[in-house]
């Protein structure tokens, strides 16, 4: 189907990126054969690190004349295999495309590479008393062009939104290799249709963007956070119902199921406090004016006590804050550690927010009913729950029931008004079930607009449609 | 090239709406055949007025299927000629779908149907302690609907965004007559393509809203508002830079050219405060902390007096308010009551907003250079300006003259790392210009989205594409 990359092709791809930064050797592939999905694997027959956008172009346009695949990556922190270059072929890697190139205090704007870490990109920006909300918990590795590939969202989104809601303007390369510049330092902008998020989300199915411009806040100066532990599911849910309801929007507004804590007591071999409450919520509260953050801080622990909190943890230093959110950031990692294989199967199911006391039991029952140990943590105020089916269980029982598993959780969370998919993309982990969430006329016209873009089929094939 | 309303075709639409909401008298069809740009003007040949998905449904089904042209139709608050049937057809208006269907506070969401007055939206929400920012100068007049056709801004956008930051969920009809279910109550979604923002801002193109759902924020609790006059342009541009640099965002931060308040002035027949100076900034400031608004008032009025303001006017009254908003509120009416002939060509560009002090006299450069009266008010805090060319000089210099001019002016804009059009869309009057904001390829990309879209081209044909 896709051309296989020959030496002519390899020497062409070396001498458009220098031979230095084409990589051929099966070592050298192995890390670029997988994201954060640890069952996928598919090793691509050569990665080419470009150095910029002209880079980008000539590499696509070869590859469209001559009908090899290409996988964009940024950092390979994905959690929906969106990077696994699964029909082999060119893994294109913007890692070296790694600058800020611009902060703009002025027109509150910043302007960088896809290659740029976020976390550093956020503390670039902080220097300067600016503000790029989005924080993905693989912040620290992940980078801010994965973000826009995803619409990675985090656990601000429920204050300041997503990915998406930042990017103002774009340059992408598409497919057959035209590089195109979309808005500007612009706040606002209606001239055609919004290509860009059109872009931002299409998980490298539609273009390969190579410069970002992102709007930025100002800064909060104030921040205090909050771990609350709960005897059940159900009194955090309602807890978190009445926070909303009492008016206040907290910065994040996390849940974290017992399990969940108990995978990181292993991972660190450290014990979490709380470690017998069935689940924590950690919330975080910021602004500029202190006595307003207390006030709204005491009165969400007022409601949470009255709900059955156990307890109200306050942390208004950055250490004690840290060891607040370390558990909260290690949970991935010690998820994948609790399974022998370290294997693992994610869900990452949105529902309106008022639904989670009723989705999170129904969650538990699915467990039960397949034998699958599911353990749940996620964004309660954003209604996302990423829901972790882990491979404790036999071969045979993990192979005959994942599958009904993850359909029933998908079908729990669409039947509640929800959606498959709130912040990890459908990527290859749920092509099977984009048409749960989403009609067969949208699936028509998603894969008439892939392509408008990509007529080739170059461009990360495979993703998204089944 | 489309075919006619003809009797049998008239009989099928009065079926399917009933006889009373399809009118075919010229009388009645007058106020249809034209948007808020006085010049455009082009009856349909009939109107229907739908009162449900359903019958929505059914109409674009016999449009395609017979080939008649659909303009879509909220309240006509237009400034681009979006809803204007240029090619005659039938006018499909949204009015009878007014319904606020349900306020739900507790995912802080509305659901409404597409018909619904902006205004009325707002205030059945802020009954409930809730907020709806986005607000579009003709607030009380225009539709939910069509400013999620046009991705509709206002002064508040510098710190709450615009129409598309709010749309969580959508159905639409789409031009087939496919009804379809976008998003819902949920914060984030990154279900395959984002094809809520690809209809958001389409101007009527792609489909048909049929109901919405919108995000909305807790009320602030505290508001104040100042009118600050200064001698010059340049001098209030470079306020509003400094206010920014000073980390302070505004809700509004809108500015006024000395000709605009004169035109209301006339208007009115009752004089402005501070007529004499040059240009006007109107801010406003927005939160839940009293305390902490009054010190940033106070120090954007020290900076407003550093950079030349003449005095600095506080409301913290809403009697005080409404007055320092009135002018604001009227100068469009007021341009166009300014010429004899009430018509006059408005510009909506954007620049970042740092451009500002630099674009704003060169556009009254271009108004020297032509001959031609220009006027300009907008968001400074957005870098959006309306650039009013009012045509009070006799009709040999206008139609000489009014292109050149229009064209200067959005070459002025996109030279500046702007855009064509911030907010009002590029519909029927900016058609010729949309390739200046954005290059030949995104062009096709776009019509080609419309095309799989919209095969028959039937759903407002004419619009945005020259």
């Amino acid at each position: 189907m896709f051309k296989k990359l020959d030496a002519p092709l390899l020497s062409k791809l070396a001498s458009i990126v220098g031979e230095d930064n084409l990589l051929t050797d099966p070592e050298a592939l192995e890390p670029y054969s997988h994201d954060e999905v640890a069952e996928l694997r598919h090793p691509p027959e050569a990665v080419a690190r470009a150095a910029s956008s002209d880079e980008v172009a000539r590499i696509l346009s070869l590859a469209q004349s001559e009908g090899f695949p290409v996988t964009p990556r940024g950092a390979g922190q994905g959690l929906s295999g969106g990077a696994v270059p699964v029909y082999g072929g060119l893994v294109l890697s913007l890692e070296r495309m790694n600058r800020v190139l611009e902060i703009d205090g002025e027109n509150l704007m910043v302007t960088a590479e896809p290659g740029v870490i976020t976390g550093n990109l956020h503390r670039e920006v902080e220097e300067q008393g600016l503000f790029y909300p989005p924080d993905p918990a693989s912040l620290d590795s992940c980078t801010i062009g994965g973000n826009i590939a995803e619409n990675a969202g985090g656990p601000r989104a429920i204050k300041y939104g997503v990915t998406k809601d930042y990017v103002c303007g774009l340059e992408a390369v598409l497919p057959a290799g035209q590089v195109v510049q979309m808005g500007g330092k612009v706040v606002k902008n209606v001239t055609g249709y919004n290509l860009i998020q059109l872009l931002v989300g299409s998980e490298g199915t539609l273009g390969v963007v190579t410069k970002v411009v992102l709007r930025l806040l100002p800064k909060p100066q104030e921040r205090v956070d909050l771990l609350v532990p709960f005897d059940s599911f159900e009194a955090a849910g309602r807890a978190v119902s009445e926070i909303i309801r009492a008016r206040i929007v907290p910065v994040a507004l996390e849940f974290m199921e017992r399990d969940s804590l108990l995978a990181v007591e292993k991972l660190r071999d450290k014990e979490v406090p709380f470690r017998e409450a069935a689940a924590h919520l950690l919330i975080t509260l910021d602004g500029n004016d202190k006595a307003r953050i207390d006030a709204d801080y005491e009165r969400i622990g007022e409601i949470c006590l009255e709900h059955g909190a156990l307890d109200v943890l306050v942390a208004d230093t950055p250490q004690v804050r840290d060891r607040l959110w370390e558990a909260r950031k290690l949970i991935i990692e010690a998820l994948q550690h609790l399974s022998p294989q370290h294997i693992m199967d994610t869900q990452d199911v949105v529902v309106p927010r008022s639904k989670l006391p009723e989705l999170l039991p129904r969650i538990k029952e699915v467990g039960k009913k397949t034998g699958l140990h599911i353990i749940s943590f996620g964004h309660a105020g954003d209604g996302n729950v990423h829901v972790n089916v882990i491979k404790d269980v036999d071969e045979e029982l993990w192979t005959a029931k994942r599958d009904q598993a993850a359909e029933e959780i998908y079908r729990l969370a669409v039947g509640m008004g929800g959606m498959v998919t709130g912040e990890h993309g459908i990527g290859l982990t749920r092509r099977e079930f984009l048409g749960l969430g989403v009609d067969a006329h949208q699936i028509a016209l998603m894969r008439r607009i892939k392509e408008d873009f990509d007529p080739a089929g170059i461009l990360n094939p495979g993703k998204i449609f089944a």
